[in-house]
């Protein structure tokens, strides 16, 4: 990575997108290759994302920005959480984020993946007598001196769900080592749908389930930057994704953020020794990916961030139609509101619970983060129903920004989406667009059906929930109560039976 | 209309799309006029979905055609219906039509709108001595002559919701006559998201709403073909929509079929008394409105036709993923199951318990047309959402057909998509796709925001079961069993109090 | 049994209240027995509510009768469904018969399990050569002739729910064929939760289950005098039910209707061979199970008739409490009344799919049969609750009647529990006491926990769901639209790919 | 009072119903005069819910005392809440308490009126000049040292909804000063449904709404002893209240627990200048009202601790009924799981968020509060259905405890109510009613309906929900996005247009 070299940390969002020019990425968009991913159209959006996560620092470091345990003031998705407080300031952030973006802005992974991390690490060394935690450190200390993006690549391509990866038809299916040298071990497989990646600076590839003891070929955590050699990306096609090529910005809806997910493949990538932090130690992985879901479940909290902006989307769209004061309309503002205010609300909580682990770094609680998770995989779709309700059919029948900007048609547009002289007409046009964008368009992909599946699918946090239910201690309180577990207080049940008469 | 002329009846899909060609409609998408819709690829789809009513009709006589009062077989998208059993049959068909095509086929508005006119312009005739009956039964024999296809313009684009048509800043928000002639009458105005306009051959132009005895150039209902001199059609823009103009056909989804839905404008066009079914009397608007919507609200059943193409995907798609079996994923498609019937169960309800009207045509229940619609409104969201549970997130992640097919990326994909080695992965990307294209794509707009909007709002849905919940009835009920209302029963409320002594 | 002598039919509800006098029965009720069960005040609301479907017989014959197949007028009760037509005219009287109690008058699982057995014997029958269909006519001719009641007794005890019959630690956890006689059979077990059992004439008795070939002594069907020798019937407690008992009968809420259910224990009780309907057909105990769940899951049809009675109930509270043209409140009458119209309408959308089995009699469609009664397990909970809201919290902190009657406080309860000078405070007392009666009180029970588990828990509609799902024809639906099954339409699936241009 | 005149603590459970002895009460139940309420078999159950707050003060008091300002160890119950893990704590206590008694435990309105009153106390001072901070801290020292039972009085009967206070028929049925002497003054009127209000030693009467400037006789605060003068008490009426009064104990369900509400009738009681807090400040009561509701919306995180004995009963019943494993069994404990969880998370969410006040209380976040309080009127009745979907339709079917104990009918019951031999039928018995306890009987009035109304109908959570909901906020954020407000960032939103040629 050319950006390796350079020892001036990133300080804002255009240093930030400098940082990722020429550097030779093998991507691949709707078919080609695209050699400068920074200036591609379809691409750019998902990059002022990221930057947004800089330039708040610079605005508000109070909020993302941390002090880290050497005094440093690091990016806040860069810093290791020591108290309940920054993990709800990670929330607090991710919020603010998302009502500044609308979209995903690609950086929680990362952060959630080094926290995550910072304990496993500390326990394998604990019970193995490896050296991960310490390397961990120090690559953290590079990527804070430095101020990168770190991607995390967890979630495999999986094959067949039924099958574990080493009874997979092709063994790839799973990232593995192929094969080890002295230096460090080459890697095989690809990881889906990737956040951000081609944004990020650093990957950190780790194994996506728990694992038997006879696959510890696919236990395995590393870092690489992004160029490694032996990376190919493939850009994953968003919804109306190529309004962004088209000649009128109008259409897009959200012209300036979006969100990114692509398909790594590694084809035999190497990874040093200094950068591994897991290697074969397969009863790690159920606790790594149970910890990083504990971090990653409660950081959807940022769905309430986006939430919020649709929410004044459906609102403004409201009062432009003339709707504002109707009863109905305000009674789904309040629902919405009621929704994605419980979605922060179980995040925070999640957050406010935490626990500390023996490397030092706190952890949500887990419960709270896979019940403000499974939320997350409900009410962004009710949210979007109930704005669509408030838009009108317009959201899906408006015409074409070209129309709108046409010579020959724009005038009679102008003329019959108008709702009143005080409003003007094409600001009910972008706001219908947002509305579009956020509940089918680009990036209702992360607004629905990545609140569905990131971080873990429905399914997922009910294991997750049923585990942490403590079902036993509730049958012995219920027992308790039904008088068939004994009551030891002295005091009697209940006095005795016949009815006190009056006198 | 130049086959206005031609007087054998269309038989085929073939010759319905003939019929659609060379007839000089100012048609725009994108910002471009288009001299030929039947060849522009982002439009045919929509032409095949219409198409396929008159395939049915071919293969399946005993459901999609009827025959008339006259013993004449026709279409039964232009037939009365003169029982419940056309009613349901009704929604049989569409039914069947959602399941062929998986999008709205366009037939239904039209359809509607001749049974609601039927019982209504009979009811203005009694009450005024206007003509109307006759000229629509003419205009029915005429239309069901040559088998053409009938769309309902109804939804004016209504500027400021909060005023009536006569309070708008700008008269012609509402479609309104602007002057008469001997020979009839020119409006003006635009109606939105009209459903299949352009592949239609007449309009019936019709009022939205109750109108005020001062709205009486609002109060118009009348027949005109699709290439009237005045018209101009703008495209709504739907999800993802050039991806049909695209080379690749795998990123559709659903290549063949699809929805359509333009803003018609009325520049001063001209309707002839003959074709003129209301003028004036602005007391009828709302009958209009409630009885079309009377029909036209339980013909939402399409959309139960829609679900099972999204139900067959999702258990597809879940079936290529190895995932199947797990009870977590039969037990969604139940839900999805229950939900879509609950669709189809209250939208035949309706049409079961139909009444005949003095006109001698069958009008579907009210209050179960409305709950039926209203369903509609809340259900085809939650299936879309279980849809994408179960396809995984690679729904919205999935690289471009053109990456698939090309030689560089393509065997990279293949590989790792793939599942199993008894799932092509081919068809794994293709139902993808497809469960895209009904969520958040193409056919989405009409699967989930249509569904919302079109017949009416939820809202609307509402007042009119307020309307028909007869509260006063049920608080009757209430106070008799209460005991408030005297019971005329001879038999006494309760034997005497105390209880009986059993030896 | 007394009344089998007579000759007579039961015409009016005084009748059939004479006709359940001096039987001798074996009850138990709250510990004791009781030896004239009509008059005790517990249990006789039940009997009111049975006696009702008499008199809706006198008042309104069409609906509550129907001409049998001899062309006789009998109690729509013994019916045997003829037609679509006589299903929903089951459920219209149902309906009718729920806003006349606001509870559960007793007689569908009889009218159901007749139905079933009519055409399970003619299977049987055609099968194995045996009689029993002939029986059961002649046993219908019977009941028909003295207008009789009969309890159909189908749910066991059960013991543990992982086991089969045939499994359990004792064999008489579901009743079975203990010994066989020349004459007959003789049964052993006990049926749960037995619907007006005590109100009967006759019992049907019949397996709850699927059963294996091991299971044969417990396939047996037959008809029992409500008075054989050898039946204990123990009466289930309902929630409130001593209110009845009170002097004040101001705080039963429904002071003259409720419903019953009993255990019904069966020591040894012989069955003769004419009243055998099937004796040892393992094969057809689960073809019964679900034809009698066909009839039955519709029959809860009966749960919008109280559904009304409870709409009523709250918008007349919340006019009492002054509180009727709030728009929260009419929106939740709206969404009380929609949700309970859904019930009704999967319900007859049931009856009206039926279809003419072998026997001649016709059996709803059993899919929307599961999706009428799944709806019936979800929605009465949030009409109870819309219902508490619109109540205020004094629906669960009223003073009692004693109180209220009470010379001492009454006065100052008067004077506080006042709304409006033209609202009769006792009005308001009532109606707060018949919702609470209905959502948690005695008929709560009915209302709620029966609409629950009757006609089998919501898992076992589920189960249902999914096996009439045909999941398979749908996984081809969306496979041809997707492009992967041939389409073997000759038109091409879209025009040649490139964009047409425009001159 | 006779305590008052005490200066020893209460320090245990058995001390504190000892100290409700003898005081002389005017209470009514059942419409008769109770002269000792402490030996009331009807009424214990309530009592030594609050005995059990005593008892786990002694048990646990980290977490059900606190350090006062003075460093004085208090109950936490009267204790002032000095930082938001002051705030968690009441939350964490509430839920223990909750998990301990399966019903309300009746100290949370005192508590949260003095945590209330602290600070508008203050604020009104600083307005007025008034005495009112001091008096209440005065009192609050008294209670602390003698360790007392505080109920709040907040809901008045309210008369006719659609009107305000003055506007009534009768001008009492908001409580009033009727007049004023040198000592103090004289209030008239009625509170209804008061929790706990025997069970205290003293009341807090506050107004219940905004009032308005001619409304100053309404607006009043003060605290006065249970016991006195003119005050009369008639007991609200539970479901299956007199299960208590009968001999057999089985039949309860929750033998030894129980809620109280009663309505609370003042005739004319006087209270000393030293104990109000407020007299005719009418500008404050909707401060008082939205304060109160900050503390009391949050504090339903109770009823995630009695949701923890609902989920285990069902568990539990599930287990006996031998149908623990089953999948779908399961899955609805998953989901009653979630559901209590976010009554709890979004609670304790309230609490974390709180900010500080001028007079050094702390005030839980108003959105969070109520979106927890809206939670709760939805949620347990889903538990509640979920509960007794587990248990099976013996919930309400179960014969009595008499005929279980009865010698005649017993071992029947025993024979064909057992599941298996590992289960003991008493336990199953048990069980069962518990279940039925909470989702219809006794403490279901508490658990559902309480949970509705207490604290304010979920309409009031709505308007509170849309106060805090910061509208214009969020349609800035939409603005911003969609393009219409200007971005102030340097950087341009887009690239120029035309898609990047690769080479």
């Amino acid at each position: 990575m050319r950006f390796v070299s350079d020892h001036e940390p990133i300080r804002t969002g255009a240093q930030y997108i400098d940082s990722l020019r020429n550097r030779g990425l093998r991507v691949f968009v709707l078919g080609e290759r695209v050699h400068e991913p920074v200036d591609h159209p379809l691409i750019r959006p998902s990059i002022h994302a990221v930057a947004e996560t800089y330039e708040l620092a610079r605005r508000e470091p109070e909020l993302a920005t941390a002090i880290n345990g050497e005094g440093q003031r690091v990016n806040r998705f860069l810093h290791i959480a020591r108290s309940p407080h920054d993990l709800v300031q990670q929330n607090e952030m991710q919020r603010k984020l998302g009502q500044r973006t609308g979209t995903c802005f690609q950086r929680c992974v990362g952060m959630d993946a080094l926290n995550a991390l910072h304990s496993v690490t500390h326990e394998i060394d604990l019970a193995h007598g490896t050296p991960y935690h310490a390397r961990l450190l120090e690559f953290l200390a590079m990527v804070q001196a430095r101020n990168l993006v770190i991607g995390g690549a967890m979630t495999d391509v999986k094959g067949d769900r039924s099958k574990a990866p080493g009874e997979q038809h092709d063994p790839d299916l799973f990232v593995r080592v192929v094969r080890e040298t002295d230096e460090g071990v080459v890697i095989r497989g690809a990881k889906a749908h990737q956040t951000g990646c081609i944004n990020s600076h650093w990957l950190i590839v780790m194994p996506t389930q728990r694992l038997r003891p006879a696959d510890a070929e696919y236990a395995i955590v590393g870092a690489l930057p992004v160029d490694a050699p032996g990376i190919t990306y493939v850009y994953g096609r968003q919804s109306c994704d190529t309004r962004s090529l088209e000649d009128s910005g109008l259409d897009t809806g959200n012209p300036r953020y979006g969100g990114q997910e692509a398909l790594v493949v590694f084809d035999d990538v190497f990874i040093p020794h200094e950068r591994i932090f897991m290697k074969g130690e397969t009863d790690y992985a159920g606790m790594l990916v149970e910890r990083f879901t504990g971090y990653h479940r409660r950081s959807y909290v940022c769905k309430s961030g986006v939430g919020d902006v649709l929410i004044g989307a459906a609102a403004q769209i409201a009062e432009y139609n003339g709707a504002a004061t109707a009863s109905h309309v305000r009674d789904k503002l309040v629902e919405m509101t009621h929704l994605n205010e419980t979605i922060y609300a179980t995040g925070i909580a999640a957050s406010h619970n935490a626990r500390e682990l023996g490397s030092g770094v706190w952890l949500p609680d887990d419960m709270l983060a896979n019940v403000c998770k499974h939320h997350v995989t409900r009410f962004p779709y009710e949210l979007a129903r109930l704005a669509q309700d408030l838009a009108g059919g317009l959201v899906v029948t408006l015409p074409s920004g070209a129309d709108f900007e046409s010579e020959e048609v724009g005038p009679i547009l102008r003329k019959y989406l108008a709702t009143s002289p005080t409003v003007d007409v094409e600001h009910r046009f972008r706001m219908l667009r947002l509305i579009e964008n956020m509940t089918m368009g680009r990036n209702a992909v992360g607004y629905l059906t990545e609140s569905l599946h990131g971080a873990g699918s429905p399914q997922a946090q009910r294991i997750q929930i049923a585990r942490a239910a403590k079902l036993d201690e509730k049958k012995a309180m219920a027992r308790r109560i039904a008088g068939i577990d004994e009551v030891r207080e002295d005091e009697p049940a209940r006095p005795k039976a016949q009815r006190p008469r009056e006198d």
